[in-house]
């Protein structure tokens, strides 16, 4: 397929990108590096069915010309940090919900019809039923990314009516593995690296929180955009296991051979908006044939061994 | 109360702004009057209570300007045209939810904090549960007009949680009354109006939808906002019962005292995007207190009155 990847530059897309070109597709990247790196994209470059397109989701104009010729768009790109959605409330609506408009826009406009897009479990907010379905009842939005995101998905699905649009949507939990570059083991790698002998650790550590390894959520993608004929696929993605922001913890500085004394900040919650439970139930993705391989304890150790091997990437963000 | 209410020259709007200015409560309108009408207004307007500034919602710093001294929101200005959305995709995005996050960064930036917002019946999309519940499962959406409106939606619930908000959203069905000025009976009393020896009906007819007078819409609100102090309050507004198109067809054409031969576009739903059954279940207002004074007959009998007696209204409008 001659795929489109919006945010090809990040964590999960340059994931994506290597595997669609190591299986023989072609792929042009659009993403405007704001969180993306190119250094990502290094063994994509090599291969003559990669391009590059240095562009922002704001340009609908620059975003259809950039698509045109593709069969499918892989909306990646986000602001993807939850966390910080208080401090810059715009950046959400814009970079998630207009962009996703835009992106919409955009194949309207040059004719393409098929779209995969992630977007993220915290459109659930704080669930009443665990493991959270696909048609848990509505819930309340807690973050602006949640609520940006579930404006994308509805965008997407407004357009499979309205334009005869076909859509994957995809309800990640947190992703780790290699070019991981935000989150909570990210932040604790990153602190530990600056001082060895103690970890602060948001909330009371007793957060249930749901992981997956990138290259199981790349799979469970392709195979969904391969094998789902429906106008709308919506699925969740995650394993079947969850484990507590301590119990992370532990194993993390277990990797690292380090003995911190740990403090917490209190309170059921890391941040306003953080999910103190996240645990979905991902039926429907197995019942397509896919099942993650590995667990959440081994994405952490690998995610903890790619940080320590390439360290730059904790000097360049915050 | 000092209440701004934004779409006050609206046909729901100036309903809620005389009841408000009767009730003894100090209110400012805020409307672009790109579908309002300053007609609907001149009664309030006789009152010393009353002000008005005509604005946009695109404009937050006039937004804020304008609101600074309120108590309270009533957010009410929207793209109410469900049917069009696919004629011109950004307006609802603009309108309702670029909109209605304008209107919580004016609240936030000028101190405000309690919300109440029209929201629609439409984010159900096409549910699988009668009547629906305001926690029914997760819905696809189905219009723009939806989209924009649950995306509106959880923005509103976002801030609740981020920056302390109180808020109230009404999911309405369809609205009747007086002051009425599109949707089916309006089409219908002015296409009869045009040519009174036909009629011809979108869908096959049997498409099922349910009505409020906008009377009984307001009550509901004022209540909710009385007595909910919940940091959210989520209801669905509507009567206890649905008609078939065909069938308030049958009511307007017995008021205006017409025969017409009525004919059908056929096929189960008036438009792509279009619901063929809305049904809502209203237990939750109803346990506040609420419930509805007219029926739906009455309430398409007494718009079918109004727009005889303003013929205005069908001469200014599509």
């Amino acid at each position: 397929m001659r795929a489109f990847v919006t945010g090809g530059a990040g964590f999960i897309g340059s994931t994506l990108v290597d595997r669609l070109i190591g299986e023989g597709h072609e792929v042009r990247v659009y993403d405007n590096l704001s969180t993306g790196s190119e250094r990502f994209l290094e063994r994509a470059a090599e291969s003559s069915r990669f391009s590059f397109v240095k562009g922002d989701l704001g340009d609908v104009d620059a975003l259809r010309r950039a698509m045109t010729g593709s069969e499918i768009v892989f909306h990646l790109a986000a602001n993807a940090d939850v966390r910080f959605g208080l401090e810059h409330p715009r950046k959400d609506l814009d970079e998630n919900t207009i962009g996703t408009f835009n992106v919409l826009e955009a194949m309207r406009l040059s004719g393409l019809r098929r779209i995969a897009f992630s977007s993220t479990g915290s459109v659930y907010g704080e669930p009443a039923v665990f493991p959270t379905p696909e048609d848990a009842p509505f819930p309340r939005q807690t973050s602006l990314y949640g609520a940006s995101k579930l404006a994308g998905e509805a965008l997407i699905q407004a357009y499979t009516e309205g334009f005869g649009f076909q859509a994957w949507v995809f309800r990640f939990v947190s992703i780790l593995g290699e070019r991981y570059s935000h989150g909570h083991v990210f932040d604790f790698v990153k602190a530990l690296r600056r001082d060895p002998s103690q970890l602060r650790i948001l909330g009371d550590g007793r957060q249930r929180k749901s992981y997956l390894y990138v290259g199981d959520c790349i799979s469970a993608i392709l195979l969904a955009v391969e094998r789902s004929r429906d106008r709308l696929t919506l699925l969740n993605l995650g394993t079947d296991e969850y484990c507590e922001v301590d119990q992370s913890a532990r194993w993390i500085c277990e990797e690292l051979g380090l003995h911190p004394s740990v403090s917490h900040g209190g309170g059921s919650r890391g941040w306003v908006g953080d999910s103190p439970f996240i645990f979905l139930d991902c039926g429907r993705a197995r019942s397509l044939g896919w099942a993650p391989r590995l667990g959440i304890r081994d994405a952490v150790v690998r995610t903890v061994r790619y940080l320590v091997d390439n360290a730059w990437i904790m000097e360049e963000r915050r």
